[in-house]
């Protein structure tokens, strides 16, 4: 006698639980050098487990970066083709001593579960793993063909994928790709993601001197952190407007209706800020500060260093000086475009007595939104409001996908996100977590929503 | 049958020149915590070398932090009593890969040795002990009383030696203060230096939010690198004047004589420019480069840090940033007062969004002038003159010797400073060297000058 795929959500519950805490365990950092075998060795995890769930396709693929994880499930002829995206990597931990326990050592209390990775994407990774096993085992069949693409640069940026993707044209090909790396709201209020940002990057490397010099100098030897100081001030004024040259020129300017949809959505984002324990929303105040999180491009100063930073007092005027730039970037902005011109930008007001070079930073990814009548997103509403009773919201995400974009260029299809992630869970930051009845109740949403597009 | 003087230093010149390599190859580095030992080692190196060099009475005193060393020898009745001072700790070494040859392996090049200390002040150091020495061992005694006071913490701003002078001020009553910590330029450009800057200085440390923030939150979430970029830039205008609020109240207007005499003595910081692969000196256009030197007050950011620094991309919005900024000050401005403007400053300018608190550093120090006709002065004067056939130049220091200050403010006695270094000899940076033959020279003025004294 064969159980429903809920009992066999239900009955294994704990092994499941034990799997994404076994996967936690592995420092998969894709950023550090160091870690390059680590990041194989959750490659080699998710491979077993695809095969565990009874994908027998599944093969490790290399790239010119970390290898990607490939699998499918094609016996549901006439039927739609998914492609189910995730990566295995995550950031870096530093400041590691802000973390309460270490990152790679998971903790669970309450509902939770706290490691580097649980909410972005580990425990996201097995959900649609999960979910084809239980409805493989149950069923003894999938109600879509299903392709599995998983891999290990996504914190980087993805370098590696867009090559990969344009080598593998035919091996992808699909009907919609259905991305894991996100979320849905809570039961309480449901949403899908319609829109990403895009991104680009790059690191200012500023130098005034052969060596460091002594500050008895000072008055007349110029100082590199003053200079780089002057740069990066430049590019935006005291109220947050980006000051770079072009930096908007493409950017489509929102309709009332959008501003209205956005102003719709906006609360939740107060309890994010207190949670944070941000004393104020920052930005252009010509927009609110949803609307500049969804709709508007962005640049942030990541890092930067210089000079003394060990602890006391050294008196040194520091010969060279660095900072990570990123810009967030909305349609119609193109990474390449704006990454030009803030380079032209740094060129303009880089102190003449400065030597100011620059290198791109990976990641360049394309902003993406999918068109509002697409029948997989159609298809995913109808799931999560038999779900959950309440119709999802629609909403823009802030973040970066860089794999949406590459799809759409290289394969013309459109990404939806069903994923268990919500809203401060500390993703890239310390005591990163997950909730555990989200892990759960999203494998159901998984099974509902194939079984959807298989109707 | 005793030798001169003259043949002693000669006959030991081999010797003299291992023990200094010696000395340099202790990592006595006073800012760091885990070299604490070593400081102590360099003082027993160095109290040991006094009591070679005949002086009997030689004592570590311990302080409230590092070492110190004192000596005596007072078997000059009638004469003047001098007190040399000098330190026996260095800078810390950082950036180390910079480094030629390790910092504290000397290497031998020329006519320099190279390693951390070298010109900063462990050559300079051995001077007058040398210079003792060989009096002591060919004439049996000294042309006037000698107090030696060398410390372990002249790189972290001498913080123990304000409190030490105050309980120690009979045994350190003297007439005169000969610095080694310094020099006297070179045979054919000799100089005698006449002002010091003094010193403050303190850490910003910024914080916008409780934790790292996803960079995809971009334009609601506020960045602590921004907001420290924004305060740190409001210090100074793009010409480098400095604009925190009475910072130059006290600062005394420069007569036509002194730009004068400036003007004239500053032909030789082009070489150092050049040295130091610098484009173009910077700083307020109202002043020569040499005036803002020597003359007027600096305000330098000496270390930035905040966000991601490895080497990659991550997407963060940095929650917090420091920032550490000395200033060098002339007289009449007060460390305490300055400091507490600049202070008063940040708070003015720094975000509302900013939670901004503020470390003191250690090391502040008065401004120093000698009077134009102090009798050491002109002794010191008519003893460079004889060696080098040149009148020296009288000069103005651009860095700080917190100990003039202190001598000045606790016995009212006034410092010359006689020692070897150089300009361009990379103090506090890395492959800082020292010349050899200067090292020999100086021993001899040492001897000429203790006799002058005599007189």
């Amino acid at each position: 006698m064969t159980a429903s795929w809920q009992e066999y959500l239900h009955e294994n519950r704990a092994r499941f639980l034990n799997q994404f805490v076994d996967l936690l365990r592995i420092p998969s950092i894709s950023t550090d050098p160091e870690s390059k075998g680590e990041v194989r060795r959750a490659a080699e995890w998710t491979a077993d487990r695809l095969r565990q769930a009874g994908i027998a396709a599944v093969q490790i693929m290399e790239t010119g970066g970390h290898p990607v994880v490939y699998g499918e499930w094609l016996h549901a002829p006439g039927k739609p083709t998914l492609l189910v995206y995730g990566h295995f990597d995550v950031q870096p931990v530093d400041p590691v001593d802000l973390w309460t326990n270490p990152p790679f050592e998971p903790v669970m209390k309450d509902d939770a579960v706290y490691a580097r990775g649980a909410t972005d994407m580990k425990g996201n990774l097995l959900l649609p793993v999960i979910a084809c096993e239980a409805l493989l085992r149950t069923e003894g069949r999938l109600p879509v063909n299903v392709k599995f693409l998983f891999e290990g640069e996504e914190e980087i940026g993805s370098p590696s994928l867009a090559p990969f993707i344009a080598r593998h044209r035919e091996m992808l090909a699909c009907d919609l790709v259905v991305s894991a790396d996100g979320g849905n709201g809570s039961v309480s209020a449901p949403q899908v993601s319609v829109a990403n940002r895009g991104l680009c990057g790059l690191q200012v490397n500023l130098r005034t001197a052969r060596v460091d010099l002594h500050s008895g100098g000072g008055g007349m030897m110029p100082n590199a952190i003053h200079a780089l100081v002057e740069i990066l001030n430049a590019m935006r004024d005291a109220e947050g407007r980006i000051l770079v040259d072009g930096f908007h020129d493409e950017v489509r300017p929102l309709t009332e209706a959008e501003r209205a949809e956005i102003a719709a959505a906006s609360a939740k984002y107060e309890a994010g800020r207190l949670a944070a324990g941000v004393k104020a929303f920052f930005g252009d105040p010509d927009f609110t500060p949803a609307e500049r999180m969804l709709a508007r491009p962005t640049l942030e100063i990541n890092g930067i260093w210089g000079g003394f930073q060990g602890s006391g007092v050294k008196t040194v005027i520091p010969c060279e000086a660095h900072a990570k730039i990123t810009c967030r970037l909305v349609p119609d902005q193109r990474p390449d475009v704006i990454r030009e011109r803030v380079l032209a930008f740094i060129q303009k007001v880089a102190p003449a007595y400065a030597d100011v070079s620059v290198e791109v930073l990976p990641g360049e990814a394309d902003p993406y939104v999918i068109p509002g009548d697409n029948p997989g997103l159609l298809a995913l509403e109808r799931v999560l409001t038999e779900i959950t009773g309440t119709a999802p919201e629609r909403v823009r995400q802030g973040g970066t996908v860089p794999f949406m974009g590459m799809m759409k260029r290289a394969l013309g299809v459109e990404t939806i996100t069903l994923g268990a992630s919500q809203a401060g869970q500390r993703a890239h930051a310390p005591d990163e977590f997950f909730f555990i009845s989200d892990f759960e109740r999203v494998q159901s949403a998984y099974c509902r929503f194939l079984q959807e597009m298989g109707r």
